[in-house]
């Protein structure tokens, strides 16, 4: 890590009474940091309060955004990467009262992804790990992370760069790191994520654009048997945009013309 | 916290880059030290082992027995917290390779229960936060935590000392921080811990011990329309041992017999 901060100051440690260490308490925000500002600012601090809020943290909007404004402007480039913890417990899973969030702030660059995954696609890896179901989180981005990191684990081969997860009811949620769509007959369809995933930031502007432009967009419950009928596969995060999926198990795919369509008003947008 | 160790060293703080902090990716015990002395040490590290080998974190056992020990002797008498994670990590969610895990011990006076709730027994909270079912977590105490957190947040009101948490399929698993028993026409009762829930140490003393005594030992599913039927209830766990359960929503229960032989039973082994 190049630059760090612990509530505002530099720090390069955390005391061991923070819960976001002991319960996974708190959530994360992973934001890309361009010529010293962060793209999709607003939308990051939204999903964060709304998390904050499902969980009962109490959310100082504008002391985090002056820190994170503040934090990018020193790193001008890379990846702020913000944990926002309940902050320190005594012992027992009792809420501390008052609770006084304590926000990290870790800054490292942009990761270095092949150029090849956004410009001719990428093959997911079919994950066996399954998303619990649980309405109380879901969609939130939440510190209880082992589902993901249990995932992530299953592969080693670098000609997957993401792979695709189900949830325990076998329909499919999203990808690791990625949330995940798909066209059908000229619709664009993304699950629905009630029961489990992560509400990415990038979803939300590729939904919002998709409106805009009047495309059909469905949003609900796909399973791995409907695959057959997808003429195109993308996935989306905030750090890399859009990357166009060429294969899944025994399904293939080309890069095709809505996904490159939403794929260059996202980057126009970005910079 | 009185007394801390990481890393066998003595710290207070815990640097960024832990991957227990960024992802709860660990698992941790909470043990009752009494007279320099490790309760069920052998138990604890067990589970710590086999949990390390489902979650893939390199485990060394001896180093962590040598640590534990003499934290004990420095810590005599109160509880000893060790949380091991699977140690730094760089951005995203792969394993490091190869992983560093990294051992936090905490120590902290023995929580000031009521001796009522043991004496007499105590009431559980409905708590409406139900547990995910995720076979590939379940029974582990990994720092992933939050339905835990949010289920203590649904109550203020010290009648409760604990609560009960049933699954996402309406099954009873377990309290908020124990595990929970019950008699029926003779035989001893717990819910099946194979898709949620953490499986207790002062539980599998409990279980261990009734097949000693020749007792009748079901383990298996249990919804709440089965508690009429029941003519004890009792929770469990490493720090306080046994509480018999008088009260959960409009149902009532006495201390029984059986609870009692028990809660003589594991009082004696302790001491």
């Amino acid at each position: 890590m190049t630059l760090c901060r612990v509530d505002g100051q530099p720090a390069a440690s955390l005391g061991l009474a923070d819960r976001g260490l002991a319960y996974g308490d708190g959530l994360f925000e992973t934001m890309r940091v361009e010529q010293g500002r962060i793209a999709l600012l607003e939308q990051h601090l939204q999903r964060l309060q709304d998390g904050c809020r499902r969980l009962l943290i109490p959310f100082e909007r504008l002391q985090v955004q002056d820190e994170v404004t503040a934090f990018a402007t020193e790193l001008q480039q890379g990846v702020c990467k913000l944990i926002l913890t309940r902050g320190d417990g005594q012992r027992g899973y009792g809420l501390p009262q008052p609770a006084m969030p304590r926000r990290i702030l870790q800054g490292s660059p942009l990761p270095q992804w092949p150029l090849a995954h956004a410009q001719q696609g990428v093959r997911l890896f079919p994950c066996r790990t399954r998303l619990a179901i649980q309405p109380l989180l879901a969609g939130l981005k939440h510190l209880n992370r082992l589902e993901q990191v249990m995932a992530r684990a299953e592969w080693q081969d670098d000609s997957y760069a993401e792979g695709m997860m189900l949830d325990t009811s076998g329909r499919i949620i999203e990808g690791v790191f990625s949330n995940i769509f798909f066209v059908r007959d000229g619709v664009l369809l993304t699950p629905e994520l009630s029961g489990s995933g992560v509400a990415g930031i990038m979803r939300g502007q590729v939904l919002q654009l998709a409106g805009r432009l009047g495309l059909v967009v469905q949003v609900g419950d796909l399973y791995p048997d409907e695959l057959d009928g997808m003429s195109e596969v993308f996935t989306c995060n905030s750090l890399y945009g859009i990357w166009p999926v060429l294969g899944y198990a025994s399904h293939c795919w080309t890069a095709g013309p809505l996904t490159r369509r939403l794929q260059s008003l996202i980057n126009r947008q970005d910079s």
